[in-house]
């Protein structure tokens, strides 16, 4: 069992409501079922936002949640007064269906921005999902789908958080699950990432709000496939208690981390067009700002991106995009290796570039900037023909 | 007559001296014979500098060159200590050939990053270019394609500023010429953006600094084809004082930003792979920075330019990088239209999208932030599959 449904407590289903032309799954519903309903969340902080987020934001403030209803199909961003009641008028519909406040429930959107959604295919859809909640696996995977936009594989994933030696099978186990979609943050259409993360863990509403910025902070937050960011990105985190076990804070941490890292890595390895997935690592940084600063300036140089995908181990666009930054360095001590091997050494020119293989799909870019012990990666595709076609081929 | 000897006391040459595999022109020269030699220089803010770009801002930091010399078909940057001995030697024997001292003559270099030039080549073109130096108009365009690397065209400009009413014929007129090299600020190789300007004006070393970099604030500033900074940014401006007339200084300073954006639109109309050269304008800003800053959010914007290359008028994808930045806006009011059509009212579904054409290669986006009365344009060019493939293949 992987994906939302992994942690016990919880329910979830994906029907297909016709949001998509294609006739696929575009309606997902996730409910918590308790004891517990905490939650927390983290979204874009792009200013030009999608009434979900709005929404959304504004409803896990207090620290709970008991449902989220997700569709793919369209952002509903850019869509005015009309397009928040839209999402309004979403929560509503689940809350009835549910018996619940509509204020516990939480709505995202992927897909076109700038159109407003069918709202009564939408609710229909709706209904069907509420009859097919099921804690079953296949439901857990039928959300994942529906989630998906140009993603060609659903994302799941889960992490067990053992139990003490000796214990009973089951007993102090806990578990984290997750689901997300986006391909890369490459956005199609612009409404890029969703995650909803399950736990049956026993958590309050601080505990899991700080756990959750902090795994989100070094996964999502360091994944930037092309740059853009997204008006509907959302991460939500719902913790049911229905293992009854009390996580150590820091254990818990550590185990969000590791779904938050594992789904991002599957956004990278799915990113729209993408022909290699290049891992940038900065060391020797004075801040782990400093390090994430040069990191992301360097996913960001549609250049070294072009070169990569060219099988071109063009390290002098490394350095030019490092040279943009403020970060702390001296521009004449510069190290750069390319999947181990060295290529400029001292900001000149090292190991023979044609000694390093960009053959295979992952791609390990090295920074080293002599100036502290600060360190990070960030995760990027490269630039290619696939990702031009997709992006410009996408809502005409 | 136009380019860099089009104003009087100038001569130039363009040679092939074998740096370029093709054989292609590759060593320029440019001399001012004065009788003053008045320059001012604005260089890359890249913290990764090439080595004749240290050389040349040290050079003509005293407000004095009497020649620069420019080669295509190496950038010789990431070069290390032998690399700006290179440029040195460079400079010294130009000086030795001209009688003048090596701290009055500037260096550009542009091509590949990381590999040292072959210096016995480029002197022997330098001797030959002494040999063929001109005040005629082909050697003015040799000059200018001599720095070519991915330029398809030359790119020369020339300003007469014209004399009082009722003067003689070229009484009281000065010229101010100029050439570029540049294939978008796309930087192929990353040695992007070399301009030399000259103008026969008598103007001081303070007028001509604040002249030219007042000039480039507003234009090459504001050339953002693909958003990478080069390592070899180098705008240059000589003075020969030759035609006797002490200019206005606010006349003076807008002749050279005339041909500086001159040059700049001929930079993006040239740009690597580009289908469409595309203005972002942006009114109704608190401030000229912010304005910019929306601008250049929106042309860096990758999923927006390759909407813009598949001819779809994505509007979400600029309200998305708009909402990116942190001018002062109020996000429900932005409006944006494209090709003079409002595709987007107060955050909201605007015009029918079908009405934009996007078949001619020009096209005009205008953000609205009603915050101000500031505007500013930046030019950028769409994301096509060609700039992938001139950007892959480049340097293997």
């Amino acid at each position: 069992m992987s994906g939302v449904i992994a942690a016990r407590g919880f329910r979830a289903a994906g029907v297909a409501a016709g949001l998509k032309s294609t006739g696929a799954l575009d309606v997902a519903l996730v409910v918590n079922d308790g004891p517990d309903h905490v939650a927390a969340g983290v979204f874009t902080s792009n200013r030009v936002q999608a009434a979900p987020v709005v929404w959304s934001r504004q409803v896990v403030s207090d620290g709970r949640l008991d449902a989220v209803v997700l569709n793919s199909g369209g952002a509903n961003a850019c869509t005015g007064p009309e397009g928040f009641a839209d999402t309004h008028h979403t929560a509503e519909h689940v809350a009835r269906g549910l018996d619940i406040a509509p204020g516990d429930v939480a709505v995202c959107s992927t897909g076109l921005i700038g159109v407003r959604l069918p709202v009564p295919r939408l609710l229909a859809g709706i209904d069907t999902a509420l009859a097919r909640l099921s804690c079953e696996d296949a439901a857990g995977t039928r959300a994942a789908e529906a989630i998906m936009t140009t993603d060609t594989v659903p994302k799941t994933s889960r992490r067990i958080v053992g139990a003490a030696a000796g214990a009973a099978p089951g007993a102090g186990e806990y578990t984290v699950g997750g689901m997300a979609k986006g391909a890369g943050m490459l956005a199609p259409g612009l409404a890029t990432m969703l995650v909803v993360i399950t736990t049956d863990a026993r958590v309050d509403a601080p505990t899991a709000d700080a756990a959750l910025r902090e795994a989100v902070r070094t996964t999502f937050d360091r994944v930037d496939s092309d740059g853009c960011m997204s008006t509907n990105d959302t991460v939500l985190l719902l913790a049911s208690g229905a293992g009854g076990v009390v996580p150590d804070a820091a254990e818990f941490t550590e185990a969000l981390r590791e779904v938050c890292a594992d789904l991002a890595r599957q956004l990278i390895a799915d990113a729209e067009g993408a022909a290699h997935d290049i891992a940038i690592e900065v060391r020797g940084a004075a801040s782990e700002d400093d390090a994430v600063s040069v990191a992301r300036a360097v996913a960001r140089s549609n250049l070294f991106k072009a070169a990569v995908f060219g099988k071109d181990p063009n390290w002098g666009r490394v350095l030019a995009a490092v040279g943009t930054t403020s970060a702390a360095f001296d521009p004449q001590v510069l190290d750069v290796s390319i999947n181990g091997v060295q290529v400029c050494r001292a900001a000149g020119v090292g190991e023979d570039r044609g000694l390093v293989d960009l053959s295979p799909r992952e791609v390990h870019v090295l920074v080293e900037l002599h100036a502290g012990d600060a360190t990070a990666t960030v995760w990027t595709n490269d630039l290619t023909h696939d990702y031009v076609h997709e992006n410009s081929a996408y809502s005409s």
